[in-house]
């Protein structure tokens, strides 16, 4: 079931070319949601990033509207005045007042917002609004650019002897001109929050789930993790053990969900998950995790199914954070090719079958340097990604 | 002509399977050279570079000894004692001290020198000395591991009534397994410097050529540049003016030689011209170029002869430098494409053909923060890359 008190529609309005491809969605709570949001820290961020900055966190947000197929980016002041009014519509469509709106964009960058087809999008989303798995879905899609999928997660939880749900969506994929590979996600709870525990449990699922992911380093002007709870499910904002609660399951529902998005990869054959571990701090682990992901070599090894441990120890060392080199293990799906520094022997044809045998790669770099860890998601490079992004032309 | 007090050789010693391939370099100082060094700022450092960073600046080295085809990496205790037994090799070879030999060597990474090779190679190249331009062709192509070919530039300048000779030759090439695209240099001449300003001067030109370098962002385990001054040219060091325009010469062809490197890159069709300039500070102009030249969605676009500011501008924004968004213009190839954080109208057939037309693009990026500015080079990414450096198998 879907959490209580909102209600989603996604339609087609006329800025994607397919008629068939929903591109404008909404996310509507009609007695208002406590709201929360984290950005994009690209200095060039687009405007709609600039309203929700503004309006998050809220103590009442009635509708969210998203478009996908213009990222109103790079689109200056007639771009800022774009999205308030698109706000502005979204609100009248759902008779909420215009405050009480945010939004979201995602696609071309550089071009004005159809404002014409915006308007009619809100109108049409808005009749369509209902509380169905097919409604969900419909806006899941309506967020989609080059996605080959949907993505969504959802799961229940008891807390305090009372169901609460969280249900989720995003977009995002390979970084493919001109969309800059956005990354949007929503995510609805019925939970009760406070507009400040709801931004700190957000920033910290964020920290564990879309702040650590990559496919190629690329932060894009427009990247919005928005959190709405309606507070339908329990009368009181939740604390102590109940929030704790709420937090794993917030945390985990964002870590299934961001998985999604290195896995759809632009030509992606492998999901590649990187564990550091044994770092002074989560700060020194995350910028190791980083450097790796985001090794054209690493990359293109795991897409060769080439256990190159070489390429992986090299990358960590340029990471800039200070290690001993002579304090490293390094596994591999399980396989230990590295220890203490020093190589160890392997068979190189059996951990190339274990490479090429699932979809999932596993990276463990463990560190003699502390406690600290953290799990990193990116996708392999094989050549369909460069021809896709080298193909697009503008 | 070469520089005064040099000799050069390059022999096959069995290190690399092809027994047409120079695999073994040996550059002699009979009277001695100062000698200055830059190294890999990885924590992962292969043996050679631990030797030659505990020998330099130097008041007299008589020997460099350079093997290709394994890089002496990840070799721990036992490579360390091999990169002495090669320095040890070649100075008796040339009946030096062991203590003024240097050594480098790019490879294979993981895997022990083979030193019966290496003794041979010592012996047979010590041989085939010799000052003519076969000699250093030989000397340059002993050095290269997937270089389509040897990189060399040299120069001839007049200072305070004396002709300085500069010589030079490097390798490196896109960043493919196993050799993890190691950049040697090595530059020879006959000006004479004291051991503290060679250091200088070297340092000086490493941050304007060999360091505003990138073909993936990947720091190799063995990157190395040597500055080897025989002072044959002049009776005492260089000093004042004339130090400065020896500074200047040196520059100039670190730069000449340090571009072949992205223009080798793997599969590149493009050599990618990035100039930075009003920030606030040299290190700024650095930040921002390197987020530029590694974003592989920037290098796809060129490959693709896409004039795609969106992404160039966007990986400004990411480069964790503070500016002014709404400061910064973006010329590609001499066309304004981008002022003062708005997009500009252009012909995107006209600029598209002028990516394909030449085998240079110049990205100028104009901020309005300083007088800093950097140049820096990096190679296009196409599907040639991704498929050789996936397809290799360790």
């Amino acid at each position: 079931m879907l959490p209580l008190g909102f209600r989603f529609s996604g339609v087609h309005c006329g800025i994607k070319k397919n008629p068939h491809k929903e591109d404008f969605t909404l996310i509507h709570c009609p007695t208002g949601a406590v709201a929360a949001g984290v950005y994009t820290q690209n200095l060039v961020f687009a405007a709609p990033v600039a309203l929700d900055r503004q309006r998050t966190p809220s103590q009442d947000i009635r509708v969210v509207a998203v478009n996908s197929g213009n990222a109103n980016a790079c689109t200056g002041e007639r771009g800022l005045k774009d999205a308030y009014e698109m706000a502005r519509l979204a609100a009248s469509a759902v008779g909420a007042d215009e405050k009480q709106a945010l939004v979201m964009s995602t696609g071309i960058i550089g071009v004005f917002l159809p404002m014409d087809k915006i308007a009619a999008g809100a109108k049409a989303a808005a009749e369509k609004l209902g509380d169905s798995q097919d409604s969900i879905l419909a806006a899941a899609k309506g967020i989609t650019t080059t996605d080959k999928s949907h993505k969504v997660a959802s799961r229940e939880i008891q807390i305090g002897g009372k169901t609460i749900r969280i249900a989720s969506f995003c977009k995002g994929a390979g970084m493919i001109g001109p969309n800059m590979a956005t990354m949007l996600a929503v995510i609805a709870t019925d939970a009760a929050l406070t507009p400040a525990d709801a931004q700190t449990v957000l920033k910290a699922a964020a920290d564990e789930s879309f702040n650590c992911i990559s496919v190629e380093g690329h932060m894009s002007t427009n990247d919005t993790m928005l959190l709405l709870a309606s507070g339908a499910a329990s009368a009181s904002p939740l604390s102590g053990d109940d929030l704790k609660a709420f937090q794993a399951a917030l945390t985990a529902t964002s870590i299934e969900l961001c998985k999604q998005i290195p896995d759809d990869g632009e030509g992606a054959s492998h999901l590649i998950c990187i564990t550091i571990e044994g770092c002074k701090t989560r700060a020194a682990a995350r910028q190791i995790a980083q450097s790796v992901a985001n090794s054209a070599l690493v990359k293109t090894a795991v897409s060769g199914a080439d256990p190159n441990w070489g390429r992986i120890v090299s990358a960590t060392g340029y990471a800039g954070v200070p290690f001993d080199p002579n304090g490293v293990d390094l596994r591999l799906n399980g396989y230990l090719l590295y220890e203490r520094g020093a190589p160890v022997p392997f068979d190189a044809r059996t951990v190339s079958q274990s490479i090429k045998a699932k979809r999932e790669t596993e990276l463990i770099l463990t560190f003699r340097e502390g406690s600290e860890s953290i799990r990193f998601w990116t996708s392999d490079l094989n050549a369909d990604y460069v021809r896709f992004n080298a193909d697009y032309s503008t």
